[in-house]
């Protein structure tokens, strides 16, 4: 975490085509996240591999016809050439390859007047990083941030946790959380940080329909100083049992659907 | 889900002690799991194997000591040879050997007049068995209903997601799922599915704060027809993006924290 406002990012952006060549869902497995990849339409696909051991599923035979629609090849392998391609661990028998998500830039998501933005700060495991995302997705935000340096890429496993929220949710890649919330609150954007040892309920958040950065922190050590220090206030949920956390995908879907619910209503 | 109620959960007893020969927690992995093990104190542990190469982290000098303090055996090996014998992918250099975890009764559970029971109706990957535990219990739940043909055991990946909520959240074993539900009914018990396709709301549910079991559908099919036959209400969590629906785990957090919400409200 070394960013240190907007001049050291627009400063690194220059390194952004390195991770051009890294992953940025190029490669999408499973069922559910191929689907939307076909259903969305925002990116071109350049092939797609089903296993002629798939079965007879409907979502198969729609993703198939999906395909087939917007002119994708279609390549019918058996499904051990699948496995061996793949890059997760259950592909459910469907690998496409695309061009990269196309990603956001954070002035721009913080230009939204309704910005509603979830920022990872060091988030890791592709399965929780997928997980918040599909969460965010569904609970009608307007776009991730995410952290060059420390976060995971877009891999397979993200992508195939995502369930096909990589094609709609615009994503920012930023070199640092810290400064990214210093920009962010610049553009008169509230940053709202969730964290265990939050000083208020996430229920009495007030600036829950304001525009807003929801900070959330890594597995295990939560938000890090830095990103804290750089949120107007830390939120946590209630909690009524013995163990003193939920998980960071967990903690991500009651935050962004509590979030949801109070813009709704 | 062959459950008919009462009657076949009591004829199918007997069959328990096979799966007292199954995964019910007994070897358990992972820092923050172990942690709980040992906090909790509600098990007897055999063995603790400590990695030699685990480090000084402050977690782990916790567990030592706790271990210490409860005369368990511990054990400190290269981390190749823990690694060999775990059953995660990251045991993070401990394991620990423990008695099955103790099982509650459907019924026991249904007695208690603030029951908040969780059910879940065909979910099989374990890393989302332990977050749902983990969910339920921080949100207060007081008991978990699992079939025994359908549901995974608790095995070592079940209890580190769990990161502890298998020793506190009382665990109920039953052959199926709609007939647990029945029971529930007739016990004056709600039964409240939770599913994409849900008729209303969550944040309307007016049962939250009665004794309650919240049923959860598998990853993808969710509720199966007999489970959504045998609940009160069906509720859904209002989506605002364009994937339909959370994942199970997702959606177990956001739900057990409503309902927890309106309980303590």
């Amino acid at each position: 975490m070394s960013g240190r406002g907007g001049h050291r990012d627009t400063r690194r952006r220059p390194a952004e085509p390195k991770r051009e060549r890294r992953d940025l869902g190029q490669q999408v497995e499973g069922r559910q996240a191929v689907r939307e990849l076909l259903v969305a339409g925002r990116r071109r696909v350049h092939d797609l591999w089903l296993s002629t051991d798939a079965g007879d599923a409907p979502v198969v035979a729609e993703i198939a016809g999906l395909a087939e629609a917007a002119g994708v090849r279609i390549r019918r392998v058996p499904g051990d050439q699948i496995e061996r391609r793949a890059r997760t661990g259950a592909p459910q028998g469907v690998v496409a390859f695309a061009a990269p998500v196309p990603t956001a830039q954070l002035d721009d998501l913080l230009d939204d007047t309704r910005a509603f933005l979830v920022a990872l700060d060091g988030v890791t495991d592709p399965q929780n990083l997928g997980a918040v995302m599909r969460s965010a997705e569904t609970a009608g935000a307007t776009g991730l941030v995410l952290a060059t340096h420390r976060a995971v890429g877009l891999t397979p496993a993200v992508a195939k946790a995502a369930a096909g929220a990589i094609e709609y949710l615009p994503i920012a890649f930023v070199s640092g959380i810290p400064g990214a919330l210093d920009r962010a609150r610049r553009a008169g954007v509230w940053c709202a940080g969730l964290d265990a040892g939050g000083e208020q309920s996430l229920f009495d958040l007030t600036v829950a329909d304001a525009p807003l950065v929801l900070v959330l922190g890594a597995e295990g050590r939560g938000l890090s100083r830095l990103a804290r220090a750089r949120c107007d206030v830390v939120a946590s949920i209630p909690m009524h049992g013995h163990i003193a956390s939920l998980n960071v995908s967990a903690a991500a879907a009651v935050a962004c659907t509590e979030i949801a619910r109070r813009r709704a209503g």
